[in-house]
């Protein structure tokens, strides 16, 4: 039986899943493949760390160049993480000609670019299913299956940690420190998780996601982000009694004038699909011309779903190799992503949820409901509640009609200026856009 | 810039799709393909329909010698229905080295071995995308992202018709008469909807995914299928009461003695995310080894969605065709798929819902539990309700432990021949197995 030589760079919780599946799932994909796909080398960077029982040390190396001196690896397979020396690898591998598959969503998002062009010139595949959402396969989903099709918006629950965080607190009541604490505990979420709930996370999945969705160049400083760390089990409560279920919401929209692109904590239906997504679940809603509403939801990482992930892509790779051919599919580089406006976040409208704290004294609901009135924007109704023992101030929430964010912003200024106001104004969307999944009936 | 000329086999409402998604995403499939799809020809058989203003006179033929005359004509699109001319148009397609698109399920779930094995021998591609499930790229995932895993479970609402009809039973306590008549009106079921209330339409997909999921021999005759003619809305009532939502469902399990694979109404937690999907979408839910649980939602038939579907196979081969390959993916064909023993239906072991209708008098509840100790089908609860103006019966409903459904079969005979019983009582299978898509949290 024909064999196809691999490498794997790095064996962290990727690499091992990958190297697992790769062994435990050897008969089911020669079966599929009419080839077996043979693991030749794997780099590891880090000596100090016990290699697991089931990898043989004799696959084991430190360094690149033996990699690409062995004439029979094919694929390289890049699942270390971080910028350098992942990024040299990649190039390497793909400068020798070797198709490449990456798991690395900063690498992609910061030199994803040159990197796709660098494989065009060359000749060869460079697949990232495991870079956004490892157990959806939304990168082929969008690639292939709505090659048909129009994107219109991608809504995407596409951070586990920062959901189930929100999960915790949503069902617990527990503050965002605890629910944190737990997450971690739980290994849910890492022992350094600001780029999880700062949303970058989120934010560099959605460049890709918006990058294949809309054919167009979408990087980290062109998406409004905004994190969870603000967030107070009140806010969930509130919410919750309004019909809303809170979400940190990736959002990519085309709209006529441009590219809206952002993440955010968001309110959302509660009877939307996504509000059901919990704990370390993801979940991407696609609006298209052709299919309306679709909905892909999965395990968003792990050793095994990225793993997977991550085996797909080489098993497509060895597909091409069997058939002799590469670059059957567009790269994200020029000419196929081209440079498309972006409209700034301010200019967005819709409702949005306030939270204002304040002392408890007569005369504050009316000054903050002039404040926003000045501004433009309209009351769509308020809850007034009074100091309590855990909580000295008092607390005014509003759900304002539909908004231009710039209107909300100067009126919060302002409002968050006023001697009456004890801390700052917490500000959420509440996005209707990712609505029920319902036809007639 | 390059042209590939594709033939449609039909302008039906599938094939009016596919044209116009053709037509209408002309440039953006240019751009992701980096050439030109063009349609050279329609097959009409049915002159008597008028054609559609924007399909040109010059594309219509009423005959296949002109389409497999034309050598510019490198795909072949079925998109017509039925089994017959529509087997033997795309036999000599293949065997004029066509690669061919179908979304024809019937067509596959009959003949479709002969036909992969053919395209196999003869070195083509035969796509099916739009025969299962159209705006859910559920053949692609199982294909290609699924290939690198191992699948345990297809939980699937894979017909629109019938969920539309127990959507608007659940929610407005219709029967399903008027349920049925209502959908007819709104275009969701067609003027004789035998085939979908029947649970046949769903087997036919379900015998297409397992089989790619398994590769493995199924046909339509191992699939154990009761359609949804039956239900009443005091089933939905008393459903809901307990928790449970009904839903027709396509279950296809790997177990370690074989294939259960079957069609049936069936209870699920309310909780479950199967439970929300509503109306005219599908819903596919996948538990896999690498994976854990996945789920895929979206529109499962009409004219847009479904013809996305078939555009999407189309790109597919184009790019196959534009990178000289073909037969990139296992066919449904030996050797890949292989016979796979299958579990007869009436070794399910699970919960049970039964609806007893008897004559309002002592003792009844008591011969009928007497009965089911004897066959070994224990009791979880009882509900016992009393004859009522709008119907003339007591009403016994049982919801039983785990038992094995050959030993309900045997109970429910009995009970059926007691004197006191006045209508053959309502079995409704309680599917705990597509449960919350839940970590954690």
């Amino acid at each position: 039986m024909k064999e196809i030589g691999i490498a794997l760079l790095g064996l962290g919780n990727v690499g091992l899943g990958t190297y697992r599946i790769l062994a435990d799932h050897a008969r089911d994909i020669e079966r599929r493949l009419g080839a077996r796909v043979r693991v030749r080398h794997i780099l590891v960077r880090d000596s100090g760390r016990a290699r697991p029982e089931d990898v043989p040390a004799a696959l084991i190396t430190r360094d690149i160049a033996p990699i690409l001196a062995d004439p029979e690896v094919s694929v390289v397979v890049e699942v270390m993480g971080g910028l350098s020396p992942a990024r040299e690898f990649l190039e390497k591998a793909i400068a020798s000609g070797r198709h490449v598959v990456t798991a690395n969503k900063a690498l992609l998002t910061a030199h994803g670019e040159a990197l796709f062009s660098q494989a065009l010139a060359r000749g060869v595949d460079l697949h990232f299913e495991g870079a956004v959402c490892g157990g959806i396969p939304i990168i082929r989903t969008l690639r292939e299956a709505l090659a048909s099709d129009r994107v219109s918006s991608i809504h995407g629950i596409v951070n586990g940690t920062t959901n189930f965080i929100l999960s915790a607190m949503a069902d617990e009541g527990s503050t965002y420190e605890d629910a944190l604490a737990r997450a971690q505990k739980l290994g849910y979420a890492e022992a350094d998780p600001t780029l999880d709930v700062n949303g970058m996370d989120a934010a560099q999945k959605l460049c890709l996601l918006a990058s294949l969705a809309f054919a167009a160049r979408v990087s980290p400083k062109d998406v409004h982000v905004e994190g969870i760390t603000s967030l107070r089990p009140v806010d969930i409560t509130l919410g919750r009694e309004a019909g809303y279920v809170l979400k940190l919401l990736a959002i990519a929209r085309r709209l006529p004038e441009g590219l809206d692109v952002r993440v955010h904590p968001a309110f959302i239906p509660g009877a939307s699909p996504l509000a059901d997504v919990r704990g370390a679940f993801n979940a991407v809603l696609l609006q298209s011309a052709a299919l309306g509403a679709s909905l892909f939801s999965g395990l968003g990482a792990g050793s095994l779903p990225t793993g997977s992930a991550v085996v797909s892509d080489i098993i497509d790779i060895c597909r091409n190799l069997l058939a002799g051919v590469s670059g059957r599919l567009p790269m994200l580089s020029a000419p196929y992503v081209q440079e498309v406006p972006q409209i700034p976040s301010d200019e967005r409208r819709g409702p949005v949820y306030l939270r204002f704290s304040v002392s408890d004294e007569p005369g504050v609901l009316g000054r903050i409901a002039t404040v926003l009135g000045e501004k433009g924007v309209s009351l769509a109704s308020v809850i007034q509640r009074p100091a309590r023992p855990e909580d000295p101030h008092a607390t005014i929430v509003v759900f304002t009609h539909t908004a231009r964010e710039r209107d909300v912003q100067a009126a919060v200024q302002w409002i968050d200026a006023l001697r009456s106001t004890r801390s700052p104004t917490q500000v959420i969307r509440i996005e209707e856009g990712p609505g029920v999944l319902r036809v007639g009936g």
